[in-house]
């Protein structure tokens, strides 16, 4: 996958040279001299990566990349330090100040193309999750965990995959303060024999494994469902370039040499499970924002817009004429009463409590929504009228037989509901006819005096 | 990116040269003889892409492939159909049947990886896109739609970009009956002259361009924010190897050989243009999820549970203490009246346009949200009491001023607000108090006639 790359850089040489490699895998390059250019270009033109020098007059790479990350508007970016290779405290200060990896001058293609498509890859999955709203700006309230800065590493799991005990202890040694959890496993069988591979933030794998393909583990964990989106680092040895090459063609997230450098290691793993959680928190944003869409708030029911799509497919001219789909329009009686005298709070638990008592009602075939404020609406399939009715009434007893606990009134209070059903027949045959007639017949039980079933439609 | 392959032929010896080959580039790979055999593991496995053999004793490949495309928990996989150089009408079929690729017999390494690559490339981002309800099951009402086979292919525009008029015009001919708008752009100025390029459904791209490199032509609509989504159909010279695999390198999604195959080119430009719109068609329902998820349906006001997250995001203890931060609390007076007179369709009518009086007297930087029912808030940032109450007010009269006209009724009937006021304070400094003085507020204002603006906890 090809980007759109910011290269910065005060010495021209370097630029060029940088600009030149990009070009030639045919990656959109654009360049900046200083960190005030920089933030300037990264601002307009929105690139897809950063490379980002340190050690530049003026401002300089720490502070450039700092300000990207306060700003929400071009966080999600990601960067790429390129740091000298006698400053490595410089990697830590770089990933403190929120890169999301970082390069060694001089700059070698194998490590630059495996960073830049890994982190690009990982950006072209984010930008899929990163929702914005109508005028492109991130949705309200996302603002603090938009960008991977601010999430937390707390109680990390890494399951660490190397047969050289030595090493495998050394590892754990060195990220006993980054991982809660460091579980080791020697896939001496030829596969991974530790379980539950779902709990693990981050999998480290050696491709120099005695009895098992390391690629081949990786391979698998990348294709499994429940590990797709792990990230995985692989140690291996220093010019292993075949290899790395295959690596990063599975989709290994990251690497790291041999003999491993601990501080580099730290700030690798750092950097993943960082990744990962954002990953995992946009994932979940998004599936509370789809249930969300379907569901009322206070009582879970699904809510209006549902029960309309709902009734929309039940006529859609795809599926057969719908026959005996009844639907039951609720009322809760006087509700607006036990608002005024006991307030909302109690108001709200009438309607809790009254979506329990009806949902315990109902088959797992039926369909309850909240229709809006206190009123209900029940879809029936495979319900002749008679059935309906007799549903209608044990609903209208369950809600009057016991009165209503509520934190506003120290006596239990009594709660009634009118109700009117229609069912689906050769004239009832469309959404606003089937909802118009439970409407009247709701009308009509309140008229002629509340708590009780009625219907105008039925045959 | 690796994947879980599942490969359908009746011939041993192809399955074991397809897997083979496929194991070698560390695909996961899962096997299968006949059609029932494959339909089994294809739902009990969801393999990421199916290589399906066409030509199968018993249930063959055209079959299996309608049977997966049916079925809704299974139908995203994509399907590659193998067919015999010799019956080019079988990608035809192949593609009817619902298929999203196919490759020729004898099956060549480049041809296998590009298109599994790329299959599998689309996959990954469309997984993201196809949020599930919690049982796994995609969301109700989608399920016509869950599988790119009943897309529609209408009004398709499609650029093509090929300097020999010659075969630019032949190109056009042979897609006369599947895009509704071709255009041609012969680069050759060395870029792309064509404008609002996001109009398009598919680039077609000439990597024999005389003045342009067609492979920098291609990375630039995929570095693009605009094109970065729209699938680009490259067409190569056959046997030019190392040009393809720059150009699946760089994200091109599927490739024509010259001499062009009129009837292949067809093929793959539906099936280029069906995915994209199925990929448009999830990213906008996501989108719309999203802002369902903090809109109230009947106002297009935002909902309570955003209010709740936008008070929560004021009082967070990352932002500095709010200071003149107004809340007001509005109850439309004798609602229930209006809904039971003149029905609830007339009662939408009110709230609508209550909320657009409201809504067009407040500045961009308030928060106007339906609260529930027929009661609102109102959050002003930047607001002293005095100024709180002057707006107040002037919600007040906006509403009692002017008769509202509703269908349900020949003459506007007149509505009256209730409003209570609080302003966060030394004392009132949660939410939950903010809400709750403004509460006390709009209940005193209830007590004592209604129709105007009361406020408790100002100091």
């Amino acid at each position: 996958m090809t980007a759109r790359v910011l290269v910065v850089d005060d010495v021209l040489h370097n630029v060029k040279l940088l600009e030149a490699k990009l070009r030639s895998e045919y990656f959109d390059v654009l360049t900046a001299m200083n960190g005030v250019d920089a933030l300037k270009i990264i601002e307009a033109e929105h690139p897809d990566i950063i490379l980002l020098d340190v050690m530049m007059p003026g401002m300089d790479g720490f502070e450039v990349c700092r300000r990207v990350k306060e700003n929400p508007t071009i966080s999600h970016i990601p960067i790429i330090m390129v740091t000298a290779l006698d400053q490595p405290k410089d990697r830590i200060t770089g990933l403190e100040a929120g890169a999301d990896d970082f390069l060694t001058k001089p700059i070698q293609d194998l490590p630059l193309f495996a960073r830049v498509k890994s982190l690009v890859r990982l950006k072209v999955l984010m930008d899929e999750l990163r929702v914005r709203d109508s005028t492109g700006k991130a949705f309200a309230g996302d603002a603090a965990l938009d960008g991977s800065a601010s999430i937390k590493l707390d109680d990390a799991k890494v399951l660490v995959i190397e047969d050289y005990e030595r090493v495998a202890n050394r590892i754990s040694g060195y990220l006993e303060d980054t991982a809660a959890q460091i579980d080791l496993d020697d896939a001496e069988s030829g596969e991974i024999t530790t379980s539950n591979l779902d709990q693990y933030d981050l999998f480290i794998i050696s491709l120099s494994l005695r009895q098992a393909d390391g690629l081949r583990l990786c391979s698998m964990i990348r294709s499994s469902e429940i590990t797709r989106h792990t990230p995985i680092l692989v140690l291996i040895d220093d010019g292993d370039n075949d290899r790395l090459i295959q690596a990063m063609e599975i989709g290994v997230t990251d690497y790291v040499n041999r003999p491993i450098d601990g501080n580099e290691l730290v700030a690798r793993v750092k950097s993943q499970i960082r990744h990962k959680r954002f990953a995992d928190y946009l994932r979940g944003k998004m599936q509370k924002n789809m249930e969300m869409a379907v569901t009322d708030s206070v009582t879970n029911l699904y809510n209006r817009h549902f029960l309309s799509t709902h009734l929309d497919n039940i006529f859609s001219s795809e599926n057969e004429k719908p026959t005996n789909v009844s639907l039951l329009m609720l009322d809760i009686d006087f509700f607006k009463i036990v608002n005024d005298t006991y307030g909302h709070a109690s108001g709200d638990e009438v309607l809790e409590e009254f979506s329990k008592r009806i949902s315990s009602n109902m088959r797992s075939i039926d369909l309850v929504a909240r229709y809006g404020g206190e009123e209900f609406t029940v879809i029936m399939p495979e319900t002749d009228a008679e059935f309906a009715l007799f549903i209608a009434e044990r609903l209208r007893r369950t809600i009057c037989d016991k009165p209503f606990e509520i934190s506003g009134s120290a006596e239990p209070i009594n709660i009634t509901v009118s109700i009117g059903a229609s069912i689906v027949s050769e004239e009832c045959n469309t959404k606003e006819k089937l909802l118009a007639a439970a409407d009247k017949g709701l009308y009509k039980a309140k008229e002629t005096g509340r708590n009780k079933v009625c219907n105008i439609s039925f045959p």
